[in-house]
């Protein structure tokens, strides 16, 4: 298989921490998504520091909102939409406004917006999940944070693999 | 046993985090130190989130450095240098030199000050933990330096009950 070779813009739409973008170009190229997965892990869990890890999740739209005001690049914006698809079409005005209010709460009490890997999700689900966490004590609930940004990397780089496709040959050296 | 009656300020002077002074004066008076401790817990570990955290954490002097650079109080200044009196008694030039080294590495990987209870601890004790501690991941490290900030605070709420007895019949109400 061709070496992947991606830019730090790629791994910045894949989780909004600079500092896990810039050493995932340090670690590549990648023979394969799984090396990929392997290397993000490692650095998301040891490397970023929580300054990088708030950065990151402060990079998301509120979960039921668009991304137009998150700061994010047009591919997180797109990606994002997709991720959230379930939950938009399983959503109702009422429902949203609920995960609305709770996302406030949960904002007022962590300092952080709630971070969940939506995929597949619907609006019920995805509000019964920001309930049980938002009891958590703030150390608990930003490492499930963490972990749950793990999940939506791991979905994105898998896009950006079958999307991107740039042989080592004709990529930048 | 006289209620004892403090300001935002004495608290903010135990523990650097806006949150935990304010949560703080809420919960008083207190009619014990004990009973004040407890409060400090449960606000410090249920309560003040994670950038409270960062900010309690920020309004530390280095470890073997004064605490003119650290935006803080008179009084917590003078705890800052009383606590850190083993390690200055025992430090030399070399090993002041080792413990600066050794911060710089570790604030450079976790993005926050190496935070230590360092009451009755030498200069050899604090940069022995520090180079243990440096090889945690930044999560685990963060709770950690959380747990030291409690040690920290208990003792400064000792020294604020000892040394500023207010009671209720000449504090404000």
């Amino acid at each position: 298989m061709a070496l992947e070779r991606f830019e730090e813009q790629d791994f910045l739409a894949c989780c909004g921490s600079t500092k896990f973008a810039k050493e995932m170009v340090l670690a590549s190229p990648f023979t394969s998504l799984e090396e990929a997965i392997a290397a993000a892990r490692n650095i998301w869990f040891n490397k970023v520091d929580v300054n990088g890890w708030l950065e990151a999740f402060s990079s998301h739209p509120q979960i039921g909102q668009s991304a137009s005001s998150a700061h994010t690049s047009h591919t997180a914006a797109q990606w994002s939409k997709g991720e959230q698809s379930t939950a938009l079409a399983t959503s109702t005005g009422s429902s949203l406004q609920e995960l609305s209010d709770w996302n406030a709460q949960y904002r007022q009490k962590f300092g952080f917006i709630f971070i969940i890997c939506a995929s597949g999700r619907s609006t019920a689900e995805i509000l019964a999940e920001l309930k049980k966490r938002y009891q958590n004590r703030p150390i608990v609930e930003f490492e499930i944070a963490a972990q749950e940004q793990m999940k939506v990397t791991e979905l994105r780089l898998g896009k950006l693999f079958s999307t991107k496709t740039k042989p080592a040959s004709t990529g930048k050296q």
